[in-house]
């Protein structure tokens, strides 16, 4: 064996090891958030601490550089291994390039500003988390300043790039200005057309949460989440944690309307499905893990908007609900689900944004964010800017800043250049929807008996077993034949919006 | 702050950081028997596995030895300091005293032996795996010769003080003998005493899995254990797990009966009380755990056998059960509770058995550890040993090797010197029992209004809050005044068994 294979197989065994740790993490994280009683959660932060600085540690050891160059000194076997040793260093210079200092200065900046928005938010006053939130952005800019020389990307794309490698804000700019034309223009349409349709029945319930549990879990289940595999519990934050061959939902139940439990939970089995298809053969290698924040969520989106959305799984699906609810009688009709789960409404409200409207939120936080760290904008301004960028785009203007600028956590927890990938996974499920179903013209039909089955099999060959492989745009070449494009997110939005 | 004192800062600290992936991997543990579906199982070994391994190296590291030696150069600050440095050096010995091959061939030997020996059990064969528990004896042995001139202890002290530290064979066979000629003369008399006792009324059932489950958080709860710090689950083997300010305890639910899960929820209990009692202040540290397998068993049988079988706490418990289970009526009469679960009967099954004839069990394990481990036994002749030593004690002879030397799983798994644990634990329950009635009288007139907390207050005070401040035989030395002594112990059988 060369010293160039045996320095990769060397880092191939601390990147497994460090993965195991990051698995640990990721299981006591469920656990804090289902299971962990409140007495818990001094430990548990040092359990988390400890084992992420172990982990640190193990990628900034004295060796990893040596093993790094002397494993790129000779070509590697194939090309899955060349992709995890680029991943590898990218690993690295990012742990590396970032001065402790600076770390800990964003841990506790990070921590200290979440803390003072909650307050902030609860009384709809920006002034009174201002300050922390300048301090977050002053820290942030130096992280994106810092990566910039090493990841050889603008500061911005750096920290883009931290949540979805592989797509530049140039990539998305173009794609989104598309798709706001495409909103000015449909929005007052679809508004007009939802005008003349008949009032949706309401449902009327109560539904039982234990009744909500076993009809998410069924519908899970049917999805293709193998029972062995996989759990669905409940917690205040829907997610889905765990790993690969363990993957954990949650989701909460609202006994007044299942519909949140059941979409919820069908979106939390798209992001698990993917993580039960990457390659076990590349498991706790960077090659072998998920694609990025825009990927994962384009797997979420496709079962959720694109499967269960669909007049065909609707159709299905309202047969299945009547057994489970029979007094909802004529509610339960698939038109009137139709109605109650695709209006479209200009709102206020990004998580309760609809399918349309939603990359308009997106998009104004994308814009926000680049102006910020161009220092074209202060934090100061951001209140009165992010009220003129949604009445660009939708019209409205939030009553106040609770209902605006202060309604996500991200930026206040210093998350920056993540809000795209929500877009980027809608347009990419569209996009991949549309790729599967020429593949195999009998998605359709399955979806029409309440099964998944061949969507999944296209996307477990065309996504989920190319993990890390690609990058985001080089993903969706591969598996589109095109890169990011909106206009099949547009045409999907026009056939179910703009047809009667 | 001088050099002694630099060391030991840096020691305790590792040892903090050690005792932190202890907590994740107890954590971990937990989830694996109560949450985890059947798939994660391997990846989870493999967590288990990298979490021990760390921690393995964080304590033999270079540079380890030089730091104990040096603050072992100058005295420290107090006492608890000098004992928790002590037990880290123990920590250390007992690491580095064997070499990796030996423990790996330990590691796997026990894991082999323990598979055959489920199937051995099934099919009541002890000769499938006489070969596998020759190996893993072999093993056993060759660690225990290689810590004894380090721990300066005989060979199968060593395997005693890894359980249980601060008490010999020596201690235990002179208290042993004392019980058994006890023994020899109650059991016939507590027999004869039972044949002239009315029959007791059987429970009818069925008794729902919830309501049990919820009649035991409750009782659980009521006996000291908060809420915000613990868990209570279902799980096939019931253990006590998790971390002091976060202990889990498990059950399980025979709908038949309910007498398990609720005396075996108490029994967990005190194990969890004795971990939320230990010293705040040495948390994580060696000298702040619990002081030993046999401490451990001596508070959940303090809380079992001394408190929730008492007359006092049955009076009680009898109305509760009442509100529960209405329908049992006379069955649930204090007197008949007394008659169903403090039932004296000679049988095979140690886990099967009585408070009086457990110790029988427990002393014929001990005394063929010690010859196994003297050379004066072979592990072929261990079957036939083990039927004479029954017989001799309780005079009944196994019908076949799976209610005889099969019967438990520690001997194929490596566990030698593990068995005195659980008399000794029973044993220090009476005399911490006796200790703490005679220090506050009112904890029995609590125990009839079901309430433990004075009796809690008590071992908080005297035990718990100890931790491993000190070895066994002193700890009951600083709480009863008095080492290990079998007198406490029969005088409470004698009470409850031999007086009408």
């Amino acid at each position: 064996m060369g010293q160039a294979v045996k320095a990769y197989e060397r880092l191939a065994q601390r990147f497994e090891r460090m993965a195991v740790l990051g698995e640990a993490s990721s299981m006591l994280g469920w656990d804090a958030s289902v299971m962990m009683p409140a007495g818990g959660s001094a430990a548990r932060g040092d359990q988390f601490a400890v084992l992420a600085s172990l982990s640190h540690e193990m990628l900034i050891a004295p060796g990893v550089a040596d093993d790094l160059a002397e494993a790129q000194s000779a070509p590697l076997a194939d090309a899955w291994q060349a992709r995890n040793l680029a991943l590898m260093q990218r690993a690295y210079l990012r742990a590396t390039a970032l001065p402790t200092a600076l770390v800990e200065a964003m841990a506790r900046a990070n921590t200290s500003c979440e803390k003072i928005w909650r307050e902030a938010r609860k009384q709809s006053d920006f002034s009174m988390v201002s300050a922390a939130l300048t301090e977050v952005v002053a820290l942030t800019r130096e992280q994106a300043q810092a990566l910039s020389p090493v990841l050889q990307l603008s500061p911005y794309d750096c920290l883009m790039d931290g949540f979805q490698p592989g797509i530049k804000a140039e990539d998305v700019t173009p794609v989104f200005k598309a798709y706001r034309a495409f909103l000015d223009e449909a929005l007052p349409k679809v508004e007009a057309m939802q005008a003349r349709k008949p009032k949706a029945l309401d449902l009327q319930g109560p539904f039982a949460a234990d009744q909500q549990e076993a009809l998410c879990r069924a519908l899970s289940l049917r999805a293709g989440l193998e029972a062995d595999h996989s759990r669905l519990d409940r917690s205040t934050h829907p997610f889905c944690g765990g790993i690969p061959t363990d993957v954990r939902i949650t989701t909460r139940y609202d006994e007044s309307n299942f519909a949140k439990s059941l979409l919820g939970v069908m979106h939390e089995t798209g992001h698990a499905l993917y993580e039960r298809g990457l390659p076990a053969a590349w498991t706790r290698q960077p090659v072998g893990s998920a694609a990025g924040m825009a990927a994962h969520e384009s797997q979420s989106l496709i079962v959720e908007m694109q499967a269960c959305r669909s007049d065909a799984w609707l159709g299905w699906l309202s047969q299945e609900l009547a057994r489970y609810f029979p007094q909802e009688g004529a509610a339960l009709a698939p038109a009137n689900l139709a109605l109650l789960w695709r209006r479209v409404e200009r709102g206020f409200i990004r998580v309760d944004a609809d399918e349309m409207t939603y990359p308009a939120h997106v998009m104004m936080r994308f814009e926000l964010e680049q102006r910020l760290f161009s220092g074209e904008l202060q934090v100061s301004d951001l209140p009165e800017q992010w009220n003129k960028a949604l009445h660009d785009l939708l019209g409205i203007t939030p009553p106040d800043d609770a209902h605006g600028v202060l309604q996500d956590i991200h930026w206040y927890n210093g998350l920056f250049g993540y809000f795209p990938s929500y877009t980027l996974g809608a347009m990419a499920a569209a996009q991949l929807m549309q790729a599967a179903r020429q593949a195999d013209p009998l998605i359709d039909e399955a979806m029409a008996r309440g099964e998944l089955a061949p969507l999944l099999a296209w996307l477990r060959q065309q996504v989920h077993s190319k993990a890390s492989f690609y990058g985001f745009n080089d993903l969706l070449r591969s598996a589109t034949g095109k890169p990011l494009t909106p206009e099949d997110f547009t045409a999907h939005l026009t056939r179910r919006y703009l047809q009667d």
